[in-house]
């Protein structure tokens, strides 16, 4: 045993007591004759005091330790003279009698720190020092305790944990595999899976009834920001199932989660909403609802008056900021630049503001009575004091316009508290989308996702305009504008499996090679299941008020695919190729 | 909602009560004028009947079910006749008014019984039909249910279950990697983690203290019966710890296990046994204790009295076997032959008879008298009615052999019974394994491992002599004959590990291209830390008392590391080749 506490417990109650403790040196500091050291470990901080009085080589270790040095001391707790009602263990410290340096430190390359004095190259490349700031240690702490109550839940409710293979078949549709040559199985790969959907809806053809797993999923993509080549997926699935009783338990489970976690009051049902609703007073398919300010069309007010950019588009839609109406000239310059951008890709904004002395102003003008503008106000439900800001083009391109504008003056009036929880469900996706270059549907989420019962008549009609409208049976659970689940119920009869494909112009050749194996798997008695998968990076991030992953992520991988700490991915010995039967095409670049 | 129950939760207190259950015919049979159906779920089986005078729309649909087909039925629960006091729901039935068929079935390939009828090719081909069947079902549980007590264990013993990247980098020394091309990084490969060492290693240097994982490990190894490409480990580390914190922490979260899985006390302090006693008296380093039949030595007792085999070899052990003396000359010409097999590789057996008319019988009678003989029964403590066997030559070897045919003739006695758990700590591993081919020293662990405390002077010795008695700081937790988990106290000074490189003949260079970089880590600041990692595949079938691992293993591969179900690994096409920067060199066979 090298301690009796660790330096996160301490109290005044341990006045008089000796102990032993065992951790890093934060920082140590001289003051009169005396020597103050912040002694670190997982559990917090301790002051350690040598006092003048004590023994030479005492006083002589603690005045050469050195940060980051590893030590084990002992000595008698004892009331601080000036207290630190910031820290748990403030009301304390040690008066040392032995101190043992277990391990000295080379100094450190960059500040052990909340902020640390580190750039992120630098932090990435010893990130095992980095991992010792505390923002990190919390991040780390909030995933395992997140991880830990979604398994108690799920067990509670009579989930199974149970693990799918990762040594898999490559799938010739969606994203990259990860592939791994066997070397006993000369010039054939596995491929690492992007999900275990397959392996999951098995389980339930096997009568497993209800799965989930913690797991590690794979994609080789072009990074974008915070993406990593591998991430962590809460993956569940679930028998005898209709949607609702999905949405109820990860309902259940995501409210646990906040009470349990965070100590958050999710009250009431979180709210459902339809992706066309999402889409037309959003214009985004992951609302942020902790704010309004929802997109209004108002194509029908503003047309007709000889304004001919709106004359001459299929929409006109419009969001109302409320208090915005003090926006000076520059300001509204900047923005429209702002949404002129590519990133957004307006051609231009057009306001109207309510002043509060009663009068309307707007870019305008020229075209608008401000009976017609105060028409356009009404519709927002706008006040004295705002300023709306309106937007044209194609429906959801403009739609989407707007949804990005909305979440930007989110941003601007502050309305969006990281610590602001509000959960939704978006739900009635339609089943395929149209793609009018090759004048075929897609699958929206994946071939395998059934559609809506009350639609039925419509999925099996002819009519291009009736499957337009078919809904899936398919839902996303949103937080603060971003999607952190999302999942589906299955098609778990061969009719209606065939319908799909055929819907897709899959033809029954096609059909067996890419999904042959699954579908015949059905034939031995699928029971009608569906389930979801939850990003886990991103539920931790959120859950700790970030917007990044990478804090969340013990060891993650930088934007080239990269851990730049153990430097890989790397080259191998030619032995090692030959073995695998493999010949490399690539130029080797010097190291 | 498509039930109201489970098949596995009616009991007579339900009856008269209207409910809807779902699942998979399991069998159906007509008696009289009335069908009766065994409905299955995970949870159980009920007992369905539809009466003679039911509509005969259900009486049609009753008679027209398949095995496996999935039904949704709803009826009133009622008192059987006959009662089946081996189900649960034995008392009750329930008496249908309505049969739902949602999806039919092909007859499948065997049957989907506690023993099937097929194959065990047939069934891993079809390995979700044999998840179906009870024993898996009851594995498959019984692996969620100690992985959840394990996190359980682990948390409240402030244990931080962290993730460890998957994609990793190849390392020069042990066991084949796995290896993952990377697209983003031409020529260049990631590898798969035989296991997290390293990092959980560099997670103690971040101050995580108490580390574990429930984790997939990869090893590209020629498959031996019963070992996977990939496997799971519950893998641990926590700093600031010596030997017998670790030996506590997991001791006490086994007996956890035992006792909330299995419903088994394990009394008192779990034993712990040198690696020399073990060689000694079991002749292995995973002794089976389940039953004595130690090895005793009895060299010094049976040369020079002119029996050359014995004269001529190094050392002379024996086991005794209780009430084995009945054994016919027939038995033991098969026994002697079993130890010259291969696989054992004894040159011979000599057996010694304490008859139970007091007299001695022997194979070498013509070189010992009884008395000499009687002596090596005194040593043994061998009784009237025991049979004694003899085997030699070199020390490790003879014991080896002895130690394998101890396990054989336990078995031939019934003393190993799968449900008698003896669990043990194999302590005192020797730190050092001398190779006479190369004239050096291998680690027997691995170049972390700390030596013994009281071993320090050894370790700086110079002789040779010295070095081979060096304890490792290094423990086995061995149950019923099989390692299920091992682990050591790491080298945290850099003194220490350097003098570890010397004696193992790495020059600083090698060290350096090597393990240069955790070496560099562990200057900022290592702590005292150590570790242990459990095989929980194996932890799982030994729980379920089972020799096999595959039967825990959801979707496990066979001995050509193939996954016959998904048929994988695969031929991918030439762009993915191509995207990868590779080309095969394999001959492609015909698929």
């Amino acid at each position: 045993m090298y301690r009796t506490h660790t330096c996160g417990e301490l109290r005044i109650e341990n006045a008089g007591q000796t102990v032993t403790l065992a951790g890093w040196v934060q920082k140590s500091r001289k003051l009169g004759g005396m020597t103050f050291v912040d002694l670190r470990d997982r559990y917090g901080i301790t002051q350690l005091v040598v006092d003048a009085s004590a023994d030479n080589e005492l006083i002589e270790t603690a005045s050469s330790l050195g940060r980051e040095w590893v030590l084990q001391v002992t000595g008698t707790v004892i009331e601080r003279q000036s207290k630190n009602p910031k820290m748990p263990t403030g009301d304390i410290e040690i008066s040392l009698s032995s101190i043992k340096v277990l391990n000295r430190a080379n100094t450190p390359p960059f500040t052990i720190e909340d902020v640390s004095d580190g750039g992120e190259e630098l932090r990435a490349k010893y990130r095992y020092l980095d991992l010792r700031r505390n923002p990190l240690q919390k991040a780390i702490k909030l995933r395992h305790q997140i991880a830990h109550e979604v398994r108690n839940y799920l067990d509670a409710k009579s989930f199974l944990e149970i693990e799918t293979p990762y040594l898999i078949k490559s799938t010739p549709e969606g994203a990259r595999d990860f592939v791994v040559p066997s070397r006993m199985n000369p010039g054939q790969f596995y491929a690492l899976p992007q999900s275990p959907q397959t392996f999951k809806q098995l389980l339930m053809v096997a009568g497993y009834d209800r799965y989930f797993q913690i797991v590690r999923c794979f994609r080789d993509e072009d990074l974008r920001a915070d993406r990593q080549p591998e991430f962590t997926q809460i993956d569940c699935e679930m028998s005898f199932v209709d949607q609702e009783d999905v949405l109820d338990t990860f309902e259940g489970m995501m409210k646990t989660l906040f009470k349990n976690v965070l100590n958050v009051e999710i009250a009431g049902r979180i709210p459902r909403m339809s992706w066309y609703d999402a889409m037309d007073f959003y214009g985004s398919d992951k609302p942020d609802i902790r704010f309004g300010m929802k997109i209004h069309e108002v194509t029908d007010l503003v047309q007709g008056h000889g304004f001919s950019v709106f004359d001459s588009v299929g929409y006109v839609g419009a969001i109302n900021v409320e208090g915005a109406a003090e926006y000076t000239r520059k300001q509204i310059d900047e923005l429209t630049e702002w949404v002129k951008r590519p990133q957004v890709g307006a051609k231009g904004l057009v306001y109207i503001k309510l002043n509060t002395d009663g009068s309307i102003k707007s870019s305008v003008d020229k075209f608008y009575t401000p009976e017609q503008l105060q028409a356009v106000a009404d519709r927002l439900g706008a006040n004295k004091g705002d300023m709306m800001l309106v937007l044209c083009g194609e429906k959801r391109k403009a739609q989407n316009m707007l949804g990005v504008l909305r979440i930007e003056m989110g941003n601007r009036l502050g309305l969006r508290d990281p610590f602001n929880f509000a959960p939704l469900w978006v739900v009635d996706f339609p089943l395929f989308e149209w793609d009018d270059e090759t004048q075929r549907f897609y699958a929206m989420h994946h071939p395998f996702t059934a559609p809506k019962p009350e639609h039925l008549e419509l999925y099996y009609s002819d009519k291009k305009e009736d499957l337009e409208k078919v809904c899936a049976n398919a839902y996303d659970f949103v937080l603060n504008g971003t999607e952190l689940g999302g999942g589906s119920i299955r098609i778990h009869e061969a009719e209606m499996q065939q319908r799909m494909f055929e819907i897709l112009g899959i033809s029954k050749e096609d059909a067996e090679y890419k999904f042959g194996f699954i579908i015949n798997a059905f034939k031995f008695g699928a029971p009608p299941h569906g389930g979801l998968a939850f990003g886990f990076d991103r539920v931790c991030s959120l859950f700790g008020g970030q917007e990044t992953i990478r804090d969340y992520i013990a060891f993650p991988k930088n934007n080239q695919g990269r851990d730049v700490m153990i430097d890989s991915p790397s080259y191998i010995d030619q032995l090692q190729m030959d073995e695998l039967f493999l010949e490399s095409k690539a130029e080797r670049k010097e190291e």
